[in-house]
C-alpha cells in the first residue's frame, strides 16, 4: 500500500461541478487501495475577490489580517470537497493549515514552513479516511494564521509529502505535463516522461510556469518525486525526480524562453573593482529584478556592462542609469526592449561538449544574430531580437531532435 | 476604565462602507478611554451563499464540514474590520473562534460554549488594542471547528462579556432598542429604556425578534448587562438587566404577538391519565413544535384538548390527529389557522392583581372575542381571530398607557 499526496489547483476546483469531478478522481485513486492526502487551492477567482475587498479598505492591507482573510478561500474548498467525497461514500476529513499543524515562521503573506506535525493526519489515514488539507496556509508559533505566498499550495503539497514520506506527490493542473518547449510556438513539442529537479528549476524560472519554483526546490531538497499531470485529461504526466542511471539519456530536455526581457548596457565604464555594484546597487534599491548579467573583458581599461530586466521595468532602469552615468564615468547608456531570451536546458550537456557550438551554428544558419550569451552547468541562454523568437525555438527543437524520445 | 463587548450583526457589516462605519463607531468608543472587544457576524448574504454552495453538493451537508465552510464567513469580517480600524490609526487584532479559545462541545452546527480562555485577549487589551472576535464559532476539544447555530454571534458576545467580566455587552443591530410593541402595528409604541431578562425572554419568544433567546438566557445566567441599540442611529437603546429597586415601576413592559399560529382541538376525549401524551406524542414525533396547550376541566368524563402550532405545520398536524382520533376515543377534531396570539408581558403583574381582568375588559369593549387564554407569572397570552390583531394590540397599548413612561 502506497501513500500519495494529490494537489488540485484553483482551476481544478473552480466550480461545484469541478469539485465533484475531483472527488471522482480521488475515489478512483482510493479504490486502487492507496492512502491519499489531498491539498487544494481556493476556487479560482476567490482569492482575487477577497483581495479586492481588502484593497477597498486598505491600500496596503495589514499582512496579519490579509492572511486571516485569504485563508478562508482554501477553507471553503476543503469543506466542499469533503462533502463531495461523502456523497460518493468515501469518508474524508478536512484540515485547515492550522489544524494540520503546518507550523511556519511569522512572515505574513510569504511564510516559510518550519515543521509539520502529522500525527492527526496519520490517525485519519489509518482509519481509511481521505485527508483533505487547505493549501497555501499555515500557523505561526503564536497561533496566528499565515499564508505561503504565490504557488503556496504546491509548497504545502510537497511539504506534506516530505513529512509523510509519501511515495509520490501528484500536482494536478490544467496542462498534462512538462513539454520540451511551448506547443503554441513549436507544434512538435513533446511531453517529457521524466525531467530532473535541476532541469525543472531552469525551465520554470525561464517561463514554463507549470510549477512554482519554491515547491520544486523543496521537492528536490527532500527528494520527493513530483508528478505534474492534468485534472481534466487522463495520462501519466511528467515525473520530476533525481537523475538516475535508467533515465532517458537526453542531452537536452527542453527549450525555455522569455518574451518579457529588455537589456541595458553601460558602455565604456572604467574597469575597476566595485563598478558592478555601483551600477546594480541603485537598480536593486528601486526594487527592479535583474535577470542576466554579462560583462566582457576590458579594452583600454574600460568595459561594457550589460544586464536584462523585465520589460515593464525598462523605462525606470534607463532613467536610473542616466542619472548615475556621470558618477560611473560611463561613455554612454544604450538599451533595447525588443529582445527575448531563449535557453537550452539539459543535464546531459554537463558531460557533452559541443552543445553550445551546435546551438550557435543552428541559429546562424537561419540568419539569427545572437546579442548576448550566458551559460550555467545545465543551460545555455541567448538573447535575440524579439522577431526571431518562434524561428529560433523551432530551429533548436529540430536541431536537437527534441520531438524524438531518445537522442 | 471600563470594558465593553460590542456585537455587530450581518446587516451592520454587510458592505465595505458599513464596515468602515462600524470602525468609526469603535474608534469613538475607544477614544472615551475604554477597553473594547468586538464580535462580528458574517457579511449579510455570505452565510446563505456558502450554504447554497454546500447544498449544491450535498442535500444534508456533513455537519463537521458545514461548520468548516460557514466559519469562513465571520473570518472574512474580522480581517476586514481590523484593516478598517488600522486605517483609522486604531490598532486591532482579529481572532477566529478557535484562536479566541472559545471551547465548545462537539455538536456541530449547534454547539454549546463550554469555556473561554481569555488570556490572549487580555494581553492584547493590555497593549491598548481593540480585539475583534469572529462570532458564531468555536473549537471542540479535538480541535474541530464548530458553530453555535442561529443567532450564535449574540451568544459569542455574551459569553465573552461573561468570561471577561465586561461592564456591559452592547448588541448593535438595525433597530434602536426594544419597543413596547411593534411600531408598524401601533405607531405610539415606545422604546423601553430598561427591561428585565425575564420580560425580554417572553418578548423574544413571542415574536419580537431583536435578540436570540439563547443569548438572553446566557446573559441572565451570568448577570451580563445587555444593551440593544442601533448601528445606524445614535441613541441609548434598551438595557436588559435584572429587576432592581430603582427601575421604572411599570406593570406591563410590552405587548408581543405572533401571527403564524394555528390551533387544533381534540373534542370529547376520555378524561384519563396519559391522554395528553397520547395526543402530543405523535405530533412531537413528526417534529412539529407545540406552543400553547390548554385543557379545561372535564364534563361527563370527557374533555377538550387544544394546542397551537406554527401555521405551516397545521395541515400535517390535522392529518396526524385524524389518524389517531379513533384510538384516542375522541368525538371529533376541529381546528383554525386564522388565529393570532397576543401577549401582555411585565414583571409588574407578579405583584398586581387585576391585570388579567383589565385586559379582558378592554378587549371585550371592542367586541373582540377571546378564543384561548394561557398565563405565566409575567405574561398573559390570548388567542384571537386573526382579523382583530391590530385592533387588539392598539387597544391594550392604550389601556395600559404604554406610550407613557411611568404607569
Amino acid at each position: 500500500m502506497a501513500l500519495y499526496v494529490h494537489k488540485y489547483g484553483g482551476t481544478s476546483v473552480g466550480t461545484v461541478d469541478r469539485i465533484r469531478h475531483v472527488a471522482n478522481k480521488i475515489l478512483q485513486a482510493k479504490q486502487r487501495g492507496d492512502d491519499l492526502v489531498v491539498v487544494v487551492s481556493a476556487m479560482s477567482g476567490e482569492t482575487d475577490r477577497l483581495l479586492n475587498l481588502a484593497k477597498q479598505i486598505q491600500d496596503r492591507p495589514n499582512p496579519r489580517e490579509l492572511d486571516v482573510l485569504l485563508a478562508t478561500g482554501e477553507q471553503v474548498t476543503i469543506a466542499l470537497l469533503c462533502m463531495a467525497l461523502e456523497t460518493l461514500g468515501c469518508p474524508a476529513s478536512s484540515y485547515t493549515g492550522a489544524q494540520a499543524r503546518i507550523l511556519t515562521d511569522a512572515a505574513h503573506t510569504k511564510a516559510r514552513i518550519l515543521d509539520i506535525d502529522t500525527s492527526r493526519i496519520r490517525k485519519d489515514l489509518a482509519q481509511g479516511k481521505v485527508v483533505v488539507v487547505a493549501g497555501f496556509q499555515g500557523v505561526s508559533e503564536e497561533g496566528d494564521i499565515t499564508t505561503l505566498g504565490r504557488g503556496g499550495s504546491d509548497t504545502t503539497a510537497v511539504a506534506l509529502a516530505a513529512a509523510l514520506k509519501a511515495d509520490e506527490c501528484l500536482i494536478y493542473t490544467d496542462v498534462d505535463g512538462v513539454y520540451t518547449t511551448d506547443p503554441r510556438v513549436e507544434p512538435k513539442a513533446r511531453r517529457l516522461d521524466r525531467i530532473t529537479f535541476e532541469e525543472m528549476l531552469e525551465m520554470a524560472s525561464l517561463g514554463s510556469k507549470v510549477l512554482q519554483i519554491r515547491s520544486v526546490e523543496f521537492a528536490g531538497k527532500y527528494n520527493v518525486p513530483l508528478r505534474v499531470l492534468s485534472t481534466f485529461v487522463d495520462g501519466p504526466g511528467t515525473l520530476i525526480t533525481y537523475e538516475d542511471e535508467t533515465m532517458e539519456k537526453a542531452l537536452i530536455s527542453g527549450i525555455a524562453f522569455n518574451r518579457d526581457e529588455a537589456k541595458l548596457t553601460v558602455e565604456g565604464v572604467p574597469d575597476r573593482p566595485g563598478i558592478a555594484a555601483a551600477i546594480l546597487g541603485p537598480i536593486a534599491d528601486a526594487n527592479i529584478e535583474v535577470d542576466m548579467i554579462v560583462q566582457n573583458v576590458a579594452e583600454n581599461d574600460t568595459t561594457d556592462f550589460t544586464f536584462t530586466v523585465h520589460r515593464n521595468d525598462y523605462p525606470k532602469a534607463l532613467e536610473i542609469l542616466d542619472k548615475i552615468k556621470r558618477d560611473l564615468g560611463a561613455r554612454r547608456i544604450t538599451g533595447d526592449d525588443q529582445i527575448v531570451k531563449v535557453s537550452l536546458v539539459g543535464v546531459g550537456m554537463r558531460s557533452h561538449a559541443g552543445i553550445a557550438s551546435k546551438m550557435f551554428r543552428a541559429l546562424a544558419q537561419e540568419g539569427i544574430n545572437i546579442r548576448m550569451i550566458s551559460t550555467s552547468e545545465i543551460k545555455i541562454s541567448v538573447v535575440l531580437d524579439e522577431k526571431y523568437l518562434e524561428l529560433a525555438v523551432r530551429t533548436l527543437h529540430d536541431a536537437f531532435e527534441l520531438d524524438k524520445v531518445s537522442t
